[in-house]
Parts: C-alpha cells; structure tokens; sequence
C-alpha cells in the first residue's frame, strides 16, 4: 500500500488553505446544472386548434443520452408530453473523466449510470429504445432507426418513431479533417469504449514490447505514444498516460521505463490555448519537466499503420516518426445523419446545426438541437435595427428621446446579449452613454437620437457575438434551460417572459438561453492541474491545490449518489493500491 | 438505498450462530493454499554430470497463470531457477466468481491481478511473455509461443523458448462434445472476457426486445435464457442470472419481467450431482421457487441461431425450443496444443495429459502437467504386488510376518492411498487386519502371509483409486506442492523423504501430491448458498448463513488485498445501489 491515504493526501492540501476550502464546499454544495431561462413560438404546434388551454400529450423524442440530452431529461417535470429516447448507448457517461479511465485511475463502470435509471424515479412517461437514428424526416416528422451492429443478441431490428417535437442531442464525432490512415490507426477518447480500449492498447504494446527476439529500435518504436490534439482532452490524456507510465508500468515493467517516450502534437503554436496564458505556460513547463515531448506548429498529414508523418507549420517540412500507439484528439466533427439532416432543411453549407436563442433549428419547425451537434446563431443587431428603432418609437416621431429608450433598453439587452457585453468591455454605464459617445461631439449631445445615429451608436455591437464551446458545461445547461422551458409551457403561453419582438407583436414567451460559464479544468498529471474559475473574480491557479479542487468538484458534478461513491472509491483504491494493468 | 447494508445483514446472519462466526475466524486467517509434500527423480537433470552438489540454475517454463500456475510461481522461492512465464492472460483471474461478475455483482476487474505484481516482490528472475503457446517439441525441449490474435498493438510476434524444465498448466477449454452449433452460437463461461460478454448479452437482449414493432412472442423468444449443464457454474450463473433480473432488471424493464424465462438443462437426473443429496434437493427446491424451468435427463443435440434442440433421455424424444441467450457449461475439454503433445508422447487416446503423484508427466522427461489439463495416474497395487511382496520379504522366505510388514505399511499407504482410503472404508485399524481378514477362517489366521495370501488380501483396495476433480482447489494445492518440491530441492536430494521406491532402490525424493478437499460451496441466489465443507466432522447447510460463510471465506481466498479490498466493495456497492445496466 502507497505511503499515504487519499484522505490524508485531502487534509494536506486543504491545511492552511481556507479560500480553496471554501471554493471546495461551495462546489461540493452546488451540484449541478445552471439556472435556466426559457422562451415562446416553438410550442405552438403542441396547442389544439382553438389555440389557448386545450392542451394535448404531445410525442417528444430526443436523440443522444449525453450530457445535453440526459440533464433536458433529468429535469424535464411536466406531464403533458410522452417522451421517446433513442440513443445507442443505454447510459450516460460523465466524459469529462475519460482521460482518467484510460489509465485505469477511474473505473469504467463507475462514470456511467443507466438512463432507465435517471428516468425511473421520476414516474412520467419516458420510454428509452437502445438503438441509433440513422435518418431525420422533417417533413414527415419520423425518425429511422436502427439497433447496432455489436449488439450480440438477435439479428439487426429497424422501425420508425413519430413525433411532435423533437430533440436532437447526439452530439458529435472526432474530427479527422479527412486525414489519410486516421480511422484506420488512430484511437479516438469520446466514448466510454474508446478509454477502455486505449487502456488495452497500452498495456497490448507494453506487453508486446517484453517480447524476445526484439531490437532496441523496435521496443522504441513500440512505446512511442503520440497524442494529437493539445486542447484540455489531448493534454489530459498524455498526463495520464505519463502517471500510469510512471507511477506503474515503469515497476512491472522495469527494463522498458527507458524505451518509453509519450509525443504531444500541436497544431497551433500553444497547447490548452483556451486558458489563460500562464496556465498554458505552466502546463508546457511541466510537461518538458516531465519529459513529454512537445511538438507545437505540427500538423499531422498522413497516418500510417507504422508511422506519423508531420508537417512543420513554420518550415513546411515533412517528417515522419515511427510509434506505437496514436490517439487522435483534435476537435468535434458532424455526424453522417446531422450532416444528412442539414441538407434537407437547406443547411448543408454548415458545420453543424444552426438554432436561434431558443435552440430551435432554424428553417425547421418543432425541432430542437442542443450541445455538440449544434450552435446558436445569435441575431445581429444590424440585421434588426430599423425594426427595434420603430419598436421604440411608439408615437412614429422619427426621434428616441430617453423615456422612449428606457422602455425598451431591457429588451435589447435581453434579446441582443452582444450589446451588454460591448457595453461591459467598454466600461459603459448603458446604452444611454452608448448612444451620446456616438456624437460627434459628446457635450452638445443632445437627448434625441434618429435612426442614422442609433445605427451609427451600435453599428460594433455585433463584434461581440460568439460560438459557444463544445463542452459538457455548455451541453449541459442547453439541456437543462431547454427541460424548463417544457415545464413551464403552460404558465408562459399565458404570461410570456421573454423579451419584446422586435420584429412581431408582443413579447417572446421565454427568456432565450443564456450560457454561464463556470471555468474549467486540466489536470497536468502527477496530482497537478490547472484550474481557471469564474468566480465574482478571476481565479486562476496551477498545481496540488488545484488538483484537490478538481477532485472535489467532479466527485460533486457525479448524476447519481452510486457514481460519486464509486467515483470517489475509485481515487481511495489508486492512492492505495496504484493502477491495475491486467489486460482485460 | 438498499433497506439495510451489508454489515448489517452480516451481522444479523451471524447472531446466535457461534458456530459459523467461528469458522468464518477460520477461513478468514487461514487465507490460502495447502499443505505441501514432495518427490524425486524430476530433479535429476537439473543437477551436473558429477551427480551431486554442483548446481547450475536451469530454465523453467511455466504455461499458464490459472490456479495451478499462479500459487506456484507464488509458492516458488527458491533462486535456482530461470523462470519464464508464457500465457495469453497477463494476469490471475480469481474464477470461482466468474458467475458474479456476469451478473455485475462483482466486476471483472475486482477479481484479476496482473501476474507481474504477483511475481514482483519475490526479487526473483521469474520473466513473463503475454503470448500463447501453440506447440510444445518435447524432443528439443523447446516451446513455440505467438502472440494473440485481438492484441492492438502491432503486428503478430512468434518465438521459441527453451527449457530444461516444463511446467504446463493451461487450463483447459470448454467442451462441447462435438454439438453442432455450440461454439458458434453459445456463450462460455471460463474467462473473464467470457463473463464480460454474458453480461453485455444479457443487456442486449432485455434492450431488443424493448424495441417496437416486436410481438409477445419474439420478446419471450429474446428473453428465454438458456443454462446447459447443472454443475456448480451452470447452477451459480442460474442463480445469478435470476438475482439480475428480479433484483435489478425487473425494475428497469418493468413491461418485460412477464416475458422473461430461465431454463437449465441438465443430461443426468439431478443438478449439483457431486453435492450431498440433501444440497441437490434443496438447490432443486429453491429453483422450482424461483421460477426456474429445470429440465434433468435433457441432453442438448444441436443449437442453431434461433433454437436449441434437446433430446430426452428417458423418451428419446427431440424437441426444440427459440432461445435468446445460450450459456453453455458442462465441464472440460482439451486444448488444441496439449492434444497435439499427448499425440507426441503416446497419450493420444487420453482426454487430459496423464501425470504419475509427482505431477510428471508420463513418457515424457522434465515435464510436469497440473491444474486442469491433467489427472494423476494412480499406481495400482496390484501392478506392483510382487515388488511391493519381495522389497517386505527382505530375508526372501517367502513368508511376510508381522514385524517385516511394520516396517513398510507406512511406506505402502503413502505410496499407494487407495489401502488407506479402503481401509477408512471397511472400518479395519490398520493392514494386519486387512490381511488377517482375507484368511477364510479368522480364527486359525497365522501371523505369516504368502504372496498369494498377501494379493487376495488387497485384490480390492484398487477400487478405491479416484481421479481428483477439476477444481481451482485441485490445482491450487498441485501448484503449492510443486513449488515446495522445487524449493526443496537440494535438501530433499540429500535427505529423500518420500516412501520407499518398491520398484527400485531407496526411496522417493519427495511425498508424493496428496489432495485435501476443505468443502465446497455453490451459491443459490437470493443470498442463499449450499455449503458442504469437510471439517473435522462432514458438515453440510443450506441458506443465508451460508451465503454469509461463503463471502467469507471468498474474500479470504483472495490472492491480493488489492482484489480483496475491491471484491468486498463490490459487494457492499451491491447491496447499497443494486447492480449496474449500462451496456459498456
């Protein structure tokens, strides 16, 4: 047994360290998803005829048991829908700790939670069909579906579902960007199987390398480890990679420790470019105490089944490494029945599928997309200006005076997310301030604005548009905001909450979403990680500590009392007993 | 949360049965394998040419890391050994809880450890190769080994290994008694890769017929799982399957519970036939009260992918019946190489290599065979009458008294059992009864026996001689008294303490393998087991005591704290949150 417990290796972090200790019952307190805000016009279909009241069981299905479609389900309430789930995996799998199950430091078995068993106790009517959508007919709202080809019992099963509303939340595959040999040789970490055959791997060239009859050469080439990709995954999974080598292979297998080398592949000039810059620094800093090779500017070009050719992205070279094993790591790419689905509703020009700020895909009604497999294409306020000058101008005089505006500066704000956020970066009280900054001459600024000067005012707004990230936390609270808006149908049809329609009459139903960023994680091995936290400030930190507060708050994120246990049980048996390496 | 925890429930088994807490003290200190004795002649070649005192350290190969070859590399101390290890399984898998880990009651990885740690902290040169041996050349003295074909990692590797002592230990594979279909369609249940794929089909099947467009009688044909073979694994898997499905399914898959059906199939007349009556009968009992369909006298005749046909014993009659699942577990086969070495050595009509008590392979030099793929060959008395006569007639009268027979009866019934079982048997004290006996009238008995006399006497003991039974327990103890032989080697060169060689001069290096049976368990579900353990007195009970002296003596037999630590969680996991369905 190791020399000291997890829960003393706990006490040591936390001693003297009381804001970390505070951070840590707060997240252990919190739980879970995001409070969510909701909106209109998608619902309609769901109402009889007569258009007010008369309310019938409406079939929703929802595609993909991950992290967006399993919260819409956790938190959907409201009776009034006969939900269909179909997904190709009968769990939910809390993905952020694949990097840990690949070395063994997690169990499999212990991220994963059955979706029957998230939907059982809540007594509504969900039915979950273990099989994959290979086709959307939004025309006909039907789905096609078909059970997978591993599945050992019976012959292959195929049937059709219908719905009123439906849910796509199937999120996305790895992004090959269509290099050579890729699918062929490479492993890809998205799916709980995915890290357990990479643990194998591992061990299989480990195993493979103890072989007689082998040259230096080949054991080197054996144990080379490459991994593509420097975003947080990439990053996480060769620290991992790096403790399972160190910490125990290097003891079963003493003689190999010197063969062994792990190779990172970075595109861009920095790994975990998401984070702040001295936590990149940190992190490639440890990384070279390690003895992880960095290769940044690298693009991989062509895989082999013996050897990684890459390109210098400043010399233009081309140069080729033999190795072991790849695990391509590089970003998300669209699924064949998204892509499918895309250009049927005249989206076929896109990465993946376009929604408004109510996660409805546009260009197609009743249809819901949400985390990976989708983005919100929020609407410019160019697009909209003469409509939202005409809106505040309710007596048509040709002028906003400051009442006109104070009526309607919620709205914008609301329905136009940029606007705040430009006024935040520009340290701008309000809009107000905005639109006297826009005079030519902020003295004689009068209190009327015409239509050329509120354009004028507003015209870099839109600048501060973005993508959201495709991550769990993003995934997450989609679904979650999403299941409030269902339950709330009713309650909203009658009073809506929304923002004012700029383009229509009346107000918008629901709030649209509004993502809230939390921070994010990346553990550096050897029981370090970075962290950078939205608290009330900025909170950026690297090392022990902020491992320890990695522990806390995944142990807290767990779906389910059974995966915290055995995801806590997990962390206790490593500090004990190290990492199991039977190939199995 | 389960109503009440596993402490709980143990203490609640144990109050007021003093008997079983002491037991259960017992088996929880004793922890692990037998008693050992040892033999001769084996050791022969690892000496010199000068035939004594000079000792080079020779090349040992062992074959397989189950039961046998695991406690004897465990066992193994002595530094006069070269070891190299070759196995397909990098690790020991403990397989009497096979059947739990199909159910998910214990997980895979909880019951293995990686052969490397095992063999690690003995600081001794033990050297392992993941590979399987396909052809051992008893005339070179050579193995051939490959390696796997699902290995990840690279190519195929093949070498050769020389030894100048074998020890095979690999287990057998299932049979299947040449039925057409079985090994195309059914599922085993020997390895642990065997008991992951039971429980990801049993998954499969209960998510494919929750599909629509399935008739009632498609989903009773998905759902009708099949045992074949009323052994202790057939039995246990019943009962575990049953536990599954009443326990954890049934919850999950609530519309499914009515369809769902388990038949075990048995060839002879009762299941659990090496049990006591009394076990069998209540085994039968408790399935008939669990709904389980048992069909004895049904012998399987073919498996297609739909059906399974059986014929009846008694009526001769063949029926078939559609099935979802087939498990399949009616004992033993040979391996493909250890056929083709018995064809080497002129064992080919056998069905297991044949070793004498010294576990040596026979017509075959340095070999030695344990575990499953061999049976001990018993010495008959009755082939060696005359030396066993001539060695006690040392003055060559003709005539035995009683004081020449004292001086070898030890000898004799160490030599030869089955005198001392038969003994045991007739109730007689000692083998001046037994040959008093054999005269027609008691009586007159002299106190001197002629030859003839002398075999009349033991004419019968030979029918005492009895093969050991393929059980972990069997090959366990083979592994530790090999172990002990070869790490007494020297001593035992030097000082012989085997029985006199009746054959040849002096006597035996090493006692001869002795088998000591402690008892065995079968689990019946439920929380309920049969238990018959052979204490100092014949000991048998059925029910939840049982189940609670079989956790622990499982948990004591663990061959690592790290798998005891793990299974027993598993098992208090169990009780809090019921077992896992997520199809990973």
């Amino acid at each position: 047994m190791r020399g000291y417990t997890f829960y003393e290796g706990a006490i040591r972090a936390f001693q003297d360290r009381s804001l970390l200790s505070k951070i840590l019952v707060i997240g252990t307190v919190s739980g879970g998803s995001a409070v969510a805000f909701s909106d209109s016009r998608p619902f309609q279909r769901i109402y009889g005829d007569s258009g007010e009241g008369e309310f019938k069981k409406k079939k929703v299905v929802v595609l993909g048991t991950g992290w967006a479609g399993t919260t819409f389900l956790k938190i959907l309430k409201s009776n009034s829908f006969e939900v269909q789930v179909v997904s190709p995996r009968n769990y939910f799998a809390f993905t952020p700790l694949l990097p840990s199950v690949t070395n063994g430091t997690v169990e499999a078995r212990s991220i994963v939670e059955p979706i029957r068993n998230i939907v059982r106790k809540k007594g509504m009517d969900i039915q979950f069909k273990e099989a994959e959508c290979y086709k959307i007919d939004a025309e006909k709202k039907q789905i096609y579906c078909r059970t997978t080809e591993d599945r050992t019992c019976g012959g292959k099963e195929e049937f059709a579902l219908d719905y009123d509303i439906l849910v796509i939340a199937m999120g996305a595959q790895a992004n090959t960007f269509n290099t050579p040999g890729v699918v062929e040789h490479a492993h890809f970490l998205k799916e709980v199987e995915h890290a357990q055959r990479i643990r194998r791997s591992v061990i299989d060239c480990f195993e493979r390398a103890s072989l007689p009859n082998l040259s230096d050469e080949e054991r080197k080439k054996i144990l080379h480890f490459v991994v593509v990709g420097g975003g947080p995954t990439g990053v996480e999974f060769a620290a991992a990679l790096h403790d399972f080598v160190i910490d125990d292979l290097s003891k079963l297998y003493p003689s190999l420790k010197e063969f062994t080398r792990i190779t990172l592949l970075e595109a861009g000039d920095h790994i975990l470019n998401m984070f702040d810059k001295r936590i990149t620094a940190s992190a490639e800093e440890k990384f070279k105490r390690d003895g992880i090779d960095l290769k940044t500017g690298s693009m991989v070009v062509k895989l082999s089944d013996k050897e990684i050719s890459t390109k210098d992205r400043a010399t233009g070279q081309i140069s080729s490494i033999p190795y072991g094993m790849v695990v391509w790591s590089t970003g998300i790419g669209t699924r064949p029945v998204i892509m499918d689905f895309m250009k049927q509703i005249g989206q076929a020009n896109r990465r993946v599928l376009a929604t408004d700020e109510w996660l409805r895909v546009e260009g197609c009604e009743s249809v819901y997309a949400l985390g990976d497999c989708a983005t919100i294409n929020q609407r410019k306020v160019m697009e909209d200006i003469s409509a939202i000058f005409s809106k505040a101008d309710k007596n048509n005089t040709g002028k906003l005076n400051v009442k006109d505006l104070k009526e309607v500066v919620k709205d914008i704000c609301e329905r136009y997310p940029q606007v705040e956020i430009y006024l935040n970066k520009k340290q701008l009280k309000n809009i107000n301030v905005l639109l006297k900054n826009a005079e030519e001459d902020p003295k004689k600024a009068s209190m009327e604005f015409d239509i050329e000067k509120f354009k004028k005012a507003l015209s870099e707004v839109d600048s501060q548009m973005k993508h959201l990230p495709a991550t769990a936390q993003v995934a997450s609270q989609e679904g979650a905001y999403l299941a409030n808006c269902f339950n709330r149908m009713e309650q909203c049809e009658k009073n809506p909450e929304g923002p004012l329609r700029f383009r229509g009459a009346g107000r918008h139903r629901f709030h649209p979403f509004r993502y809230k960023h939390f921070g994010q994680f990346a553990p550096l091995g050897g029981e370090e990680a970075a962290a950078q936290l939205e608290l009330p400030f900025d909170w950026i930190s690297v090392g022990r500590g902020s491992q320890w507060l990695w522990y806390s708050v995944y142990a807290s994120k767990q779906i389910s009392w059974r995966t915290r246990f055995l995801v806590i049980s997990d962390w206790r048996r490593r500090f004990m007993f190290g990492r199991d390496s039977s190939r199995i």
